[in-house]
């Protein structure tokens, strides 16, 4: 892991976090406030790994305690995307207490659950590791969380799929019963999108793959085939020209991902490492700094 | 299961859901837009689990399609928070072609979310439903859903613990080392806070329960306690008054929460069906409505 | 007065203050712009009160003033929360003269009208200070001031109520209606609450009291009764058990505080400090730094 | 009273009411969902006004009740802006009853503030209701209701001063210091200012009225004059030329007003009715509606 | 021209044409407030193409009048992106008259805004209209108006090019400076970014195309390269491969597309059309409807 | 040129820009992200102008900057509001490599709108230099531009009409017809509006010219008179009273302003430097720093 992934700029980011502190604050911590506040004291967080995994969201914890208070310090120990160890130290943080007991609960939230999602991904990119094929993340993620969660998946191994609804043109069986037909629905969209766009067709059979191929589609999705087919489409598909990509789509476990890939796709979609995983656990341990 | 639970009215969350369509959505789909809109389509979309389990979330995704379009119409055919089968049918929603392409991802994101929360906090619940123990959340909620999250472990059977930094008191550790002890703590705050705000003391030893006794603490959470603490904790406090509530916490699983129930607490809260749970698999067939 | 009170971070209450100065600058202060800003003028503002009363909002009008520019400098004189007197100097700002004019109204509006509820408040306060009972405040706050006002209030003297409809429950007349009556709702709301929230029930009549104690609400309230009835049901709850809050409502005026406070209950609401208070009046008078 | 005054359009305030039921709800109402919604109760609320007063704020009331329920239908009995007596019936409010809890503090609050507004301001209007003298507001409003508290004070009798920073020049002292003069301030401001925008200009002294003459200022505000310099001040503009509209501004009281009216001002400008006016008692009762 | 093009739900432009119509209305409309608000006056609004030319935003201006009164209708009588005529009857609106007054502003100067793209645009296109290339359009477009003039682009027979920074990889001579080459660039970013986005490549010498075949960018543009320069790239391109698009960029004019266009590129981008368009003139005449 | 004009604080233009920079970066810069980001690589931008014309822009340019990123250094060459020739450097940034790259467009597309704007706005100034009257501008500005828009009509040498409907009052033919001529409009708005607000009236005739001075219009203007129309009106308006201001409207181009600023009236309004005006053509050379 620790493949690189980047963040967009905090001013796209901001109104989220800013939300999440909102959630959780309300109309005020009141215990904090009323027992810490004002009395200028400060404190080092330390936070722990439970478990082993890969490492998630240190950049974006650091940005929420800076969103409380610009004066808090974040120092992550092990780098983002890393693997860490059970008991491990992960990161400290330096601030006035109350900042850092406000801030808390939001920033392991996100640490956590990303994570959580990075380790998953990671168990199925091991799988494998070996092979061509590449693991890619699917738009079955939390809401309001997406942009967050495939930087997780990045940082996992996997690479990212279409962001959003527009990035790149997915045909499916709906799209393509209300047009007609394959050739009807790419002939039809191809010079109403942003050009640079590619065009995703969903297959579930060889015939569909090989309407796809006439019409030159960018990638075409195996939807939900055997593994029979997968190899028989794969075929197909080299066999006429080697520029589109292969997506293998369904079912995908950590048990079956290897004998997917070996069908020679190129990528292999699976919301597996979202939907099924656990949060990491962090835990934070917090210390008043003494002063003489 | 099948508790009550009553989300708040949409003018609070219709900003949330809001969000979250344009998180997916992004400067359009380019899909759908561009075989579908303006062609008149109907169709009728048909949610399926895939999974036995709790659904939550019905009322919530046909808010999401009313706000993607007025028009539709959301009908479902499972209770909100009872249980389905695996092949079930749980929804139907009627509706244009492209409106039911274009909520679809953020609608079942978030029921199969919910749905898996609910599942695995019935679970939990189940383990203890002959005792009168009762199964409590807690903060370690996704960022942005916490209202969404706390409302499935409602449904799932559980109780909701507070919902923000600002609905009731918690002194931890850390603000008791800040004013020097759990008798400080609970006397300074008293008659700062908003006063039917309850006040909740974490212990972690007997002699840290007897201070909060002493006090007069609404709450004495037992933090991380051995079993055998706990039942002398909770005779403890029983023995001077009976009106303090107790709730245990720290490491319950589905194999420990009957032994932790069978001490006598009143709550305990588990963060557990919340982090550790996968999301209910449901899908969505769509047909094209004929017209003639 | 000078009781302690705190606000919410910066974060939560910003957005609020943003909205204030927009409301109030629009499109320009064309008076500002056209004659003084770009000329790098400095200036100093003194704030003086014009009469005596309790000082509150002072760290908010600073925060106005630092969202307008950073690099203003807020000098409060008096402390935040406490007496000033007629001509007393309050608080000085350093900055550039444009900031200075074009905060200066928001910042004003609302010290004025934070220091009169406070003032207020703690005329009323006053009346009760060598006895048990305490005032409190209502929901009969100016619509998008609620945290504010609450927070003048406890500058005042007095202790908050809830601050909005979930952090507390409160059993009216029209809820009992609506489900047959007290006891009814207590057995119904009981499990269906974040379980930290107290439960607090309006009544009318002994017999309202009665059920009410029977059904362990934590706070009785006694509504527009007469004192008479007043020390009644005071003495009723004491007979039972000496852990529920009494509090008296309606009413409740300077003349009247004192025989209500009397009868032993444990705390007095009053929406009077709120709604009957008139602005503190304060001035601010600008010197042009000079230079040399 | 009862003078026509028009609110701007929904589509400018609905953010504002949005933003005060999120306030006073924030995460939900507990005890209101808890036991009433769901049940398909309706109800009719009556608003009585408890004291005499000037009614104001009824259609803003429904929007408020619309915005959580748009099949809520309100009724108002008392127009708005007339007055009301002691006792009566206000307004009638048909609806869910849980919508008619949720809003009710809301719509309330914001009502009883208004009607507080436009009872004083019509006080004053009273004491020189046979002379030419006309009552103005200020911009000392509470910070976020600006528009309705002018609005308040239209129906009061009263007619507006500028709204805003935005929509009228108001040159006062730190201006004319900061540029070195009356004259040179209206020199250098008219040419730079959108050119319909009026030039008001604060004076003190007879000086500085010459000088706002001579530059042939729109308006000149007298400026804590004594009555004897405010009739000199009237006499040498009305000499000069017709057009300048006087202003009189500073210290104006129920007892002072008519005195200043009769030195021949056409304007006098008094934040009291906004900064010393009590609310207007309202209640509102609520009955269950009988189905049969 | 009268291509297809499709807005994107309003959920995701609303929030764009609320902030629009309060940068028009700020406080009110004072003069139509006072005049017409409340009179119950209804019109009948008629626009009037002033000049020749291709109409765009009908639509968008339906949307404005509708947020603004849900009770307007808008009746477009030319159709969206078909050719009008000085003089026509472009679209007739009707409902309330103050609606009709408020609203006129904002959805004029975007009607016509959008018609004078996309009327321009279609000169650019008819130059070319019988040669296989497409003119495609660019990010320079108004701060705020993206979608919408993309859209008006497409309405006038352009294609777009990507929306934002988000659809599509542009690598330009800055980015390839800070990694080195052509080839490092596309290789270190292939796997970093979500795998269906294609990748666009800038050159402006012939080695620099040569590198971007060999690395197999899916686009490349050639950037200000002469006739001679153009024809020679597109043949080396064409001889390794057919699918990598060429795009023509740099000082496109309507004098200059048709020879670039001949040079065989498959795309010509030219952000003429948005940069160094007049607005098309469109008049409202309003009548008021005559009751009887 | 180069007239002084002023924004309005950052306070209310920042949400503005920071819409934009979203608007371009949506999901983020893959190619910056991907190839730069991270990589601790600093540039200096340097703006050159295409064309001649004045530049209007640079502040807020520097502020988008900012905005992305606190350590950019905008260093502006040409003065604000100055004219600047082909070849010229205009202004030089300095920051992370990232951060030019992701600003440049959004920074680049408004400075270059703005500067068309007072370039087309010059020369329509220039035609009536030494004549007294002046060039207003109009309220047909780009959607979302309003403020921005007017600020480079300013530096253009123009003087700003009223920046919205709420800032004066003008009194078209609909709201005249819908009252029943002009001395009803005026009298019945006169006292409604915020007292220093100017009331403007649209005249088609003399005889409307009459009844408007007749009741002390504060502005007449002359709408789409001949320039034999425009003469009389002028001379029977300052027969009358010399305080009118005088304004003349419709059809005004660089070909005909002269003859009608030679009529005598006092400002002549055109929205063609606005909607006629081509983006002034700056690009921008980015250098990456070299280290040692």
């Amino acid at each position: 892991m620790n493949q690189s992934a980047v963040l967009p700029p905090w001013v796209v980011l901001d109104p989220l976090l800013h939300g999440w502190l909102l959630e959780d604050i309300g109309r005020g911590d009141h215990t904090t406030q009323s027992l810490i506040t004002g009395k200028n004291e400060f404190g080092q967080a330390n936070w722990i790994a439970k478990q082993n995994g890969v490492i998630v969201g240190l950049p974006i914890a650091a940005r929420v305690f800076y969103l409380l208070n610009e004066g808090t310090s974040f120092t992550p120990i092990v780098g983002e995307g890393e693997t860490c160890h059970r008991g491990q130290l992960v990161a400290r943080i330096d601030g006035s207490l109350d900042t850092l007991l406000m801030g808390e609960r939001v920033a392991l939230n996100l640490a956590m659950r990303l994570s959580g999602i990075a380790t998953l991904t990671n168990q199925y990119v091991e799988k494998i590791a070996d092979l061509p094929a590449q693991l890619v993340d699917t738009r079955k993620t939390t809401p309001g969380l997406r942009l967050f969660e495939k930087y997780a998946s990045r940082l996992g191994g996997a690479i990212n799929h279409r962001l959003g609804l527009d990035d790149a043109v997915m045909i499916k069986d709906n799209h393509i019963a209300a047009v007609g037909g394959i050739a009807e629905a790419i002939n039809q969209i191809r010079y109403k999108i942003p050009y640079p766009l590619s065009i995703e067709v969903e297959t579930t059979t060889l015939a569909e793959v090989e309407a796809a191929i006439e019409q030159d589609a960018d990638i075409i999705m195996l939807d939900n085939m055997s593994l029979e087919s997968m190899c028989q489409a794969v075929q197909l598909i080299r066999s006429h020209q080697n520029q589109i990509k292969i997506e293998a789509s369904g079912n995908v476990t950590l048990e079956t991902i290897r004998a997917v890939a070996e069908t020679g796709v190129d990528f292999i979609s699976s919301s597996g490492p979202v939907t099924r995983s656990s949060w990491l656990d962090l835990s934070m341990n917090l210390e008043k700094s003494t002063s003489d």
